[in-house]
């Protein structure tokens, strides 16, 4: 196990009814004035933005609204957030759906508190030093981003689609209620499952020793992989939403990383994908994480094994190192499958992709290699698109 | 999966060397004074000590020091250190060691903010409204009170052994470093162990549905049982000593608890054992664990015959559910006894134990039933006591 420092601050608060205390929290962490992110109508439709809003005039909190937050953020949304919140005299922004919105609300809250251009600290340019208080109201559990140090925004010049890590990102509060995933379309369910399996994925083929953390890994991974199966039958079990609520958080807060060199290839390759064809990030994950294991496992096949026989439960009798792995490669197709979701880049986007505008792309955002499980070339990047074609 | 809030702010800073950066973490949560707690004199000779006021000397935090806490801490140990905080304008308590001397450290960093008795916090008289920051150096990985709200302290006028609980308790941060525990004798090595495992028991036996956390509490029982024999072996293994240094913090920081109800019954039957006969928890917890699971099972067997199966590994072909129970208690007995440990408190404290006095005291100190699993009366804590000797 390698050196780590494992600090994830957020309170949790976990079950029904809990988006009525959401102003109650605010107060708590001295947020007076707010900024309300969202994403479409749904949130108003179903009387969510009303709950939040009741609670918010009980606590006496003033709000300022920004709505319409779409799937792969992107910048435009931001500096338009940064200016209200510098407008208004916002001290508290608060993210009322999933990974997009929360992503959008982590970056105002650092671009309000920087006299640059947010974007800075996206490329690199910057580090953060400060960054308002940012709290979640979770609808979509999928990224993690409400338990996470990170925030993934577009670049809509370009489509450039990059990550920022700080702590200061940590959300003060994420309330979770499974019962507000339930009206989620189906998709959107099975996207989220994929994203937050995969995040398990870029922390679980490591080559450190890490019996422990392997051990809890594949049994989140495990039961994610139960309970969506049990949620593909009937969408409104509650224990069921809830496990899949709880894992999408735990999967992306550290717990599964600690002493863990990461990958994140997966990741990477895929946001090519939803950046230019704007796929939703849990399906093009489904496509390129079969892919990656099956090019990875050729040079490295350790974890892969393990991963086949421990979490996709493959009898390993009889059967040699080769055939366990593609045993288990393929069982974790038909679990997509299962969910309704494709493993092929062509079918999901309707047409050929532009393989090389996609390696060109990494290539920018990237760099020359990328990845640790196995560290990979742009030459082996393009073969893991053609594999997952 | 009941409603629930998981709050772990403590920043856990974990690896080799760590312990050099201590005077640094102080000064980031704002102590420039500290109160710095320590047990025998091994943490002396050994120079980690030494290393940690070098720490403090480097970072310009002066400091006072308080050594000589015992397993079992008292309630003397914590006026006296009331005192030195209050006449020393000490505004940081830091822990070097593990529960015992961390435990006495929050106990204090709740007194020193209090007019009336610190007491008050641990009979319900008074709730806490502030507490001094508490940082640790964790020596003993068993407790899991670096992560945790909670402090236990034994009243030395009447041998009462109580527990508070609040999230104001919980550390700013915890240095781990795994080395740090290769000196410990292995008898303490062995009852932090049987401590931890206990801490995922009383959340585990359980009636609340919760397949993820189950899944996960059961893999990370099974690890702590796997590094445990493997550092039997060789104690100086340094990843099986990460791995229960990392075990004994997730069992006992809320994580494996989230969303059921708990039972606590038998860490409170085993602290009337502790208190009367000063042995450690530990190795009380061998004795009373086991016996337990016996007794338990008899009126609800659901969960112990899981724990056979899934964490003991008992092979169900051909047995039935009583007999499956027999064989994953009678493994788990073989367990502490592969530890060096008895399972006898009889063989523990090397008399007969007064089973009388120690029901009474149960009774005194938490009324007139316990636990949740299988609630338990007095006459049910007797027979516990009796299955134990």
């Amino acid at each position: 196990m390698n050196n780590f420092k494992f600090y994830s601050p957020t309170e949790f608060i976990f079950g029904k009814g809990t988006q009525k205390k959401v102003g109650k929290s605010i107060s708590q962490y001295g947020g007076s004035k707010v900024l309300l992110i969202y994403g479409g109508q749904s949130a108003e439709k179903s009387g969510l933005i009303k709950e939040v809003t009741d609670s918010l005039d009980d606590a006496g909190i003033g709000y300022v609204i920004m709505k319409g937050i779409q799937p792969n953020p992107t910048d435009d949304r931001v500096y338009e957030g940064i200016t209200l919140t510098k407008e208004n005299n916002v001290d508290f922004i608060l993210a009322v759906g999933g990974g997009s919105v929360i992503d959008t609300a982590k970056a105002i809250a650092l671009g309000a508190m920087y006299g640059g251009d947010f974007w800075d600290f996206y490329t690199r340019k910057a580090v953060p030093e400060s960054a308002l208080p940012v709290g979640v109201v979770l609808t979509i559990p999928a990224a993690g981003s409400e338990g996470s140090a990170a925030s993934v925004i577009t670049k809509k010049e370009g489509l450039i689609k990059i990550s920022v890590g700080n702590d200061m990102l940590r959300p003060k509060f994420a309330i979770m209620n499974p019962e507000l995933t339930m009206s989620l379309p189906w998709f959107q369910t099975a996207c989220g499952i994929t994203d937050m399996l995969c995040h398990i994925f870029e922390r679980y083929f490591s080559n450190t020793p890490a019996q422990l953390v392997n051990a809890y890994s594949e049994a989140i991974m495990g039961d994610i992989m139960d309970q969506a199966l049990s949620l593909r039958l009937d969408g409104n079990n509650y224990d069921a939403r809830a496990d899949i609520m709880w894992a999408g958080t735990i999967a992306h807060n550290g717990l599964c990383g600690v002493g863990k060199e990461e990958d994140w290839a997966t990741h990477r390759i895929e946001h090519e994908v939803s950046a230019l064809y704007n796929v939703a990030h849990g399906a093009g994950l489904a496509c390129i994480a079969p892919a990656w294991m099956t090019f990875v496992a050729k040079r490295n096949p350790d974890t892969v094994w393990r991963f086949a026989i421990n979490v996709m439960s493959v009898n390993p009798d009889g059967l040699d190192t080769e055939q366990i792995i593609a045993e288990g490669i393929s069982l974790l197709k038909d679990f997509y499958h299962d969910l309704g979701l494709t493993t092929s880049l062509r079918e999901l986007i309707g047409k050929e992709p532009d393989i090389d505008a996609m390696v060109k792309s990494l290539e920018r955002n990237m760099g020359k290699t990328l990845g640790s499980y196995v560290p990979l070339s742009m030459e082996d990047c393009r073969e893991i698109y053609q594999l997952a074609m």
